[in-house]
């Protein structure tokens, strides 16, 4: 039996680790990239090597950013006194693509997953707590902005009690719950559909 | 608007290009990069960089191989006289998996796709017919293993038109049709029905 050649099976198994990414799918990238030109592969490789000197975890929001504070907490026009706790920086971004947002952020860093040992001390919770205490003047709300699953509103009721227990005059919030742009009723879900009329409001 | 830093955007940008990939996975991709240890991140970059080196098209068959010719071609336990045409070097490997083939393959570098400009002259295809001229006296049979859709068709039809103008006594063979193993009878289309029944074979 003949398989691929050693350097484009291991390659493929370095890509079969990426997120999604099956054996098939793997190999289509190899086969991709060996039609690349020399420059195409140069500018690839260098960003995917320099990736971890050029890019910095922010201390205060734990986002991916290019500077330290990051250039969202850098930002003197962004409201100082609202926090928005998201799982991901990718959640950072589809809200900031929203525009409809101008206070500051918290990357938690993944939610709370008991059976992948993905506990409390692994998401950065702490640092969220010792922030909202060093600010506790200034920060009045926090929007909890966790995926409407199981494990975002475990992680969702877990730190509402933790922040009420710390802050007690906080104010905490989470996204509304509701039909998404485009869904058709008929096969909207029975949660959402409880959720869109709970939350029903005056035209 | 703050979307990522400019090396984490332009690397979504070339992870986008991937086959099959859009701009989440891409994003996914590089986020999982950065939480990769400087010589995993080592070995993915050497190994890209590499690849362009350490892998050569083979002369007589087209598959990327260490070597050249390739391991198939220069194995002297295979059979010389029969050539299974496929469209790329993933369904040889598929081929090789079944433990079924023991002669020798001739790569397409993909079907004809006119609207893509996808030509004859695209394709390996004067090659092949050379092969065969050359090895007139030992090639006995061309295997058309082709992807049974419109694309696939249409290279096959037009294939098997050229190889028998140029030489009349060659045998050339296509994949058999039928129902795949695992199949539900009920949901399978008309035309895997109409060609398991066709294709009927004594118990």
């Amino acid at each position: 039996m003949n398989l691929y050649p050693p350097p484009i099976q291991r390659l493929i198994e370095l890509f079969s680790r990426f997120p999604g990414i099956g054996e098939k799918s793997a190999a289509r990238f190899v086969f991709y990239l060996l039609k690349l030109s020399g420059p195409e592969i140069e500018e690839l490789t260098d960003l995917i090597k320099s990736l971890k000197n050029k890019i910095h975890v922010c201390s205060l929001c734990h986002n991916f950013s290019e500077s330290d504070p990051c250039q969202i907490c850098l930002n003197p026009k962004r409201q100082k006194n609202i926090i928005c706790v998201v799982a991901k920086p990718q959640d950072l971004t589809a809200i900031e693509k929203s525009g409809q947002y101008q206070g500051l952020y918290h990357i938690l860093g993944g939610i709370l997953e008991p059976l992948n040992n993905i506990t409390p001390e692994n998401l950065n919770i702490k640092s969220l707590l010792e922030r909202i205490k060093n600010n506790q003047n200034e920060i009045k709300e926090i929007i909890l902005s966790l995926n409407p699953d199981i494990e975002g509103e475990t992680t969702s009721l877990y730190l509402h009690k933790l922040l009420k227990q710390n802050f007690p005059n906080l104010k905490i919030t989470r996204l509304a719950r509701g039909l998404p742009m485009g869904a058709d009723i008929e096969y909207a879900d029975d949660t959402t559909i409880a959720n869109a009329l709970q939350g029903r409001k005056e035209f």
